[in-house]
């Protein structure tokens, strides 16, 4: 028996995010099926990172077991003969059998994609949020350098999730304009449920003169989710890359 | 009676092209059907540009005459309230009664897409040609050099066109690399038939040493469709602008 770790990208504006769920078509049940199809195998991959329904990957990682007689680093080409085109494996590799992607020292890199534009753009409609105020870059960056390192994100995580622990490590977060096209990439071991959006909403705030810039230091302080800003839509994230170190 | 017009944008992908026809929804259907339920009249634009199933735009233009007592600088705003997400009117304006889309002295702008690499992106794979051949742009460059001014592009004219006169001027042909982004922009006074598109799959034909660069000279001299390259696919063409003098 084998472990191989996919690391897989998608467009995820046709599905009801990562992982399975009774009301609409998932990434993981795809693929999934594809395995299936083209092992033989009744697979059911691990996934690193449970994106959100229109949510986008350049690299999700998923690990499955299997008795398969292909080479590890064939599957992602064999695989991708079977997957929709919104769904491509762009790498497949054999790890140990205790390699599991979520309980794992990694280093997660998101890029949430803004056009500071008036007018829509149809074919950037999918993959970026539009914003049609002016936003102030500088302010934006001011403000996102207090979230910089270990700090308590409670404000910063929506109300729905379980976990106990709310403290994380950001270790890069950078806002890169390029004309009208705003980038927020932004690393860390480990991100709360919706802290990527809710950060992305609170900086575009910021960006927008409803905060200053120092409200950033004041709202992380409250850990208290009502006071920070809204939590961005899905379309405009897409999860970069998982480093396992 | 105004003459107003339109400068639209769209997403391709979802429509059968510009043009009207039975099989098919099309931009123009779309957005007449749009400008009658804004105005009350019934609305047939001329447009500008036919572009092809699964080409995309930033700014096609149509005119139509109205009656209407919207002022033709806020006919934009409204009748984007009512188009779908994937067509966008950009500008509306008012322009002279004789103002025609297509008999006029305009320039063309169109920008051809392609991701250089092995593995597809699947979110930009609705606008982009993915090549994972190894593309030359040097070579391709010094191919797209034999096309810049005025020539008979007789060899870059699909045969089912009715055009007669297959002399263009091409007034800007270049390359531009952006990491594995390649893009080719292409200006002129007017395009044949899958003129565009048959420049750039001649050029990657060059970028993977299939010709050499001097072999572009001598398509264009043999005015014959059969000895260029094939027709790159739809969906990584983008008409950028049509510039009126």
């Amino acid at each position: 028996m084998k472990r191989v770790k996919l690391t897989i990208a998608y467009d995820g504006t046709n599905y009801c995010g990562w992982q399975i769920q009774p009301n609409g078509i998932t990434i993981e049940e795809v693929v999934n099926k594809a395995l299936r199809k083209l092992t033989g195998e009744n697979i059911t991959v691990i996934g690193a990172s449970r994106t959100d329904s229109g949510v986008h990957a350049m690299g999700n990682v998923a690990v499955f077991d299997t008795e398969t007689t292909i080479p590890p680093e064939r599957i992602a080409m064999a695989v991708n003969r079977i997957l929709p085109e919104d769904i491509v494996v762009v790498k497949s590799e054999e790890v140990a059998l205790d390699f599991h992607p979520r309980y794992c020292d990694c280093e997660k890199t998101y890029e949430y994609h803004i056009v500071n534009t008036r007018t829509l753009i149809p074919t950037k409609r999918l993959t970026n949020y539009f914003v049609s105020y002016e936003l102030d870059i500088e302010k934006m960056r001011k403000g996102a350098a207090y979230l910089l390192g270990e700090h308590d994100f409670a404000s910063f995580c929506n109300i729905k999730t379980d976990v106990e622990n709310t403290v994380r490590t950001v270790k890069e977060l950078e806002i890169l304009k390029n004309n009208e096209e705003i980038t927020i990439r932004i690393s860390g071991n480990g991100f709360l449920y919706n802290m990527v959006r809710i950060i992305v909403g609170t900086l575009i705030r910021v960006g927008r003169g409803f905060y200053q810039p120092e409200q950033v230091k004041e709202i992380l302080e409250a850990k208290n989710r009502k006071i920070a800003g809204v939590t961005a839509p899905p379309h405009g994230l897409m999860l970069m890359e998982i480093r396992y170190n």
